[in-house]
């Protein structure tokens, strides 16, 4: 990384604020996989303090200074991309006073666990004092980022840079045109195709067929690891050393843990493929969270549920589950994994009606932060919208408002993301596959060398160098853009369910 | 707990301090537990930075300010303890010069790795000048501490606050005295009774045997957990409600997982022992090494390894590994877990020939901080110090000098605390016995609450308040005092070996 003396001088003073952010990442990742029940009130104070102190680093005079030092680097240079990072990170620390920051640490660290003990208890009603202090929280938030148009921006922006609701709306408006017809088309078709995916799949083989896929993408254990935890993640510590996933298993279920697998590693490859000289700057990491899940759905749908893909690991799913998948054929099981109808949970979705999950959730949070939509009345919402957009209604509401965190450890904003990473992970794959006309050969052999080079050349080591927008835009020659997403589903469910 | 206005503000303060360095134990867990090999760059500049800020609290101005503001409070209450802790702590931090410290840790760092080459290659040749850097660093740390009679007494004072050279060395000479015609018994039995012990132990068998002590034993595991490491060791994060063990597993040998997770476990009870309300204050945690060993040596062997113990749990054990122990009696296995010969390596040692392992390893590290002793005719003393002690010569380097890490990571003074802790290990557990006659028919039941409350009571629970001369004076009626560990191994190993 070539840096001028000024720019040096900033990102040598944001490293603490950086390594404190690393040592909160372990701790999350702990408290997520190993922490006994009763270390969560230290934990919580820990990490409020973590927050509070790389907060404070961001924010202070100390920075303000360094930044005006470093002034206006050439335009393209490392330097430039260091400062314009590091002024949006420091522009919104100073806006959020550190009173806020570890209210919102101590809340969320708190309503986690509370989120856990609701959903298996399934009391919506225990987990509303949670709730509503969180929401209370993000309001305040949205106030002190500020916005243009709308409290949502600010703070979907932190995990998008640039998007806002009235960007996102026509995408939206244009994904749920785009599939309703062919959602009708898969619900009246009303067949159980994933039968073959029911059975009794040892963990311990489970387990070591995932990696060995995780392997084959290019995953290095060297640097990272898998655990169990209830809700599958990939955090990664301080650089592209050590990017860890979960994932958890379903012994009657192969698909849970198979495709958290393949999606958290997708995941990993990101953030393994960052320039390591990025480590402890501002450019470290991901850029924004649809482009990180645009890695994930690639992984996972666009290669994980694809003819090419299986063609060379279905008969090794077949050694490894020799009962449950003797007398299935490769057809089946394909026709399996993308079994399409509106379901309740939004992790297990089909890549069909995935969005209109994503959907629902932006929804009712843009109408909790407008204050339309009180939190106990939650739970109607969720079953209204649910009709409305996939036509079933949760069994109860463990399968339904609970099933996600994201909520209770405030991120709110984050949900579009998903879908963001949708229509991005299509139009990625098609500019790789555009350049190299052979990845889909590769695939049948098992090998993903080549579409792992395209995806490293053009969005992984980057980081944060390039915001979004421009990383697309170099990337695939356009903006994002659902044309090539939603021709992907026409073609692949139109073959799968004959409209 | 019950503080003034000022030492409140004063312990408010230094809760950041306590917070950073609970990460920072999470940080060290997962680097011994978890961590791939890639992560460890990453993680030395988390933990370089968490250490650095840590120290800038407890060192501050601010802190000075403070700890003048909270004066000299009433003497015996939890003001007056946090303020002493408090100012200990802040002084010690203050007096090194930073350079200092950071010399240290690059001189360690550097040392640790040559310390193993040493120890693979037999040569301790190559370590000679990074132990002679090691002990000049730990010259000059003692001058700038300071001490009234020795330098080794400034070292030894970091993990046993008020120990002193002058106060260990008729502790030593009785222990030498009182165990010199026991040791020459055993050794002159001269056959080996262990081999009940050799065989093939299932490791999920281990550990959940381990477990099932441990559980008996008192540790809550839903304040903890067990994980496998390289090197077992307790530690906990921020308080008594996460307080972690790790052992490691041998496949042909029973006793290194089981006792090490018996040692821990004690350990493990001392902190999660230890009043709630004292956590993010200067008073959280065991109040020395000494006190902290006896209570893991209590456990591991004056319970872990008597008659009454094993009344109840070897009928367990033999259920658990029927072929190991189906044909060996009671009385061969409680042989084999106490066979005593002098033998070279201390963490291997028996109880009767351990502390002669702590005696040898004092007068070296006395004569080196003296000059008495130069680094390169360390060897040389060293197994001339075993003929004396023990009478025997180790086979190699590897098993003599170089078998320790602590002298290469700097760890001057901390030897004498493993001796300190078995004797106090006995004289608490009298103590215990005089109040409680029935403590060993209770063990004969797998029953240990009595036990562990009476632990809880006068030793756990008050954290740091008392230093360790009061918390044992108050415990037992009397000063440290070895008579009534050497009248318990006069008894033990008489009956045994017949003298």
């Amino acid at each position: 990384m070539n840096l001028d003396k000024q720019t040096r001088a900033l990102v040598d003073h944001l490293a603490a604020a950086s390594d404190l952010d690393s040592a909160a990442s372990v701790l999350h990742w702990d408290q997520q996989t190993y922490m006994p029940p009763e270390g969560v009130a230290a934990r919580a104070e820990a990490l409020a303090t973590l927050s509070r102190l790389s907060h404070g680093i961001t924010a202070s005079d100390e920075t303000a200074r360094l930044l005006d030092a470093a002034g206006a680097p050439e335009p393209g240079s490392d330097s430039e991309a260091v400062v314009r990072v590091a002024r949006r990170e420091h522009e919104r620390a100073t806006k959020l006073p550190s009173r806020l920051v570890s209210e919102i640490s101590r809340a969320t660290t708190l309503a986690e666990p509370a989120w856990r003990r609701a959903r298996a208890d399934h009391d919506f009603g225990s987990l509303v004092p949670h709730l509503q202090k969180i929401l209370d929280l993000q309001r305040e938030t949205a106030e002190h980022l500020g916005y243009k148009d709308h409290p949502y921006d600010a703070l979907l922006d932190r995990y998008e840079p640039g998007a806002t609701k009235s960007r996102l709306e026509p995408m939206f408006e244009e994904l749920k045109r785009g599939t309703t017809e062919m959602v009708r088309a898969v619900s009246a078709a009303a067949e159980d195709r994933t039968a073959p995916l029911r059975g009794a799949f040892d963990e311990a083989r489970q387990e070591a067929f995932g990696k060995s896929i995780a392997s084959a993408f290019g995953y290095d254990w060297g640097r990272g690891r898998q655990d169990r935890a209830p809700h599958p993640f990939c955090i990664n510590f301080g650089g592209p050393g050590d990017v860890r996933i979960t994932t958890r298993f379903d012994p009657d279920r192969l698909s849970p843990a198979l495709f958290a697998t393949l999606h958290e590693a997708g995941h990993a490859l990101y953030e393994q493929g960052v320039d390591p000289a990025y480590s402890r700057t501002p450019l470290s990491g991901g850029v924004s969270l649809g482009i990180h899940e645009s890695q994930s759905r690639l992984w996972e749908n666009v290669v994980g549920r694809s003819r090419p893909f299986w063609a060379h690991f279905y008969p090794r799913l077949q050694d490894a589950f020799p009962d449950a998948f003797g007398g299935t054929s490769a057809e089946d099981f394909y026709r399996a994994i993308n079994a399409a109808s509106p379901s309740e949970i939004r992790v297990e979705a089909d890549e069909l009606t995935y969005n209109l999950h994503v959907v629902l959730r932006f929804e009712l949070e843009v109408a909790l932060i407008e204050g339309s939509l009180a939190v106990p009345d939650l739970p109607g919402a969720w079953n209204a919208k649910m009709q409305e957009h996939l036509g079933i209604t949760p069994k109860d509401d463990a399968r339904g408002v609970l099933q996600d965190d994201h909520w209770a450890i405030g991120f709110f904003g984050y949900f579009p993301t998903y879908t963001l990473g949708n229509v991005l992970s299509v139009q990625l794959f098609e500019a790789a596959l555009k350049e190299h006309p052979g990845i889909p050969s590769e695939m049948e052999r098992g090998e993903f060398a080549t579409l792992l080079a395209w995806l490293r050349e053009n969005v992984h080591r980057h980081g944060k160098k390039h915001d979004p927008d421009t990383l697309v835009q170099n990337a695939t020659g356009r903006p994002p853009d659902t044309t090539p997403y939603l021709r992907y589903l026409r073609e692949k469910f139109g073959e799968l369910y004959g409209f």
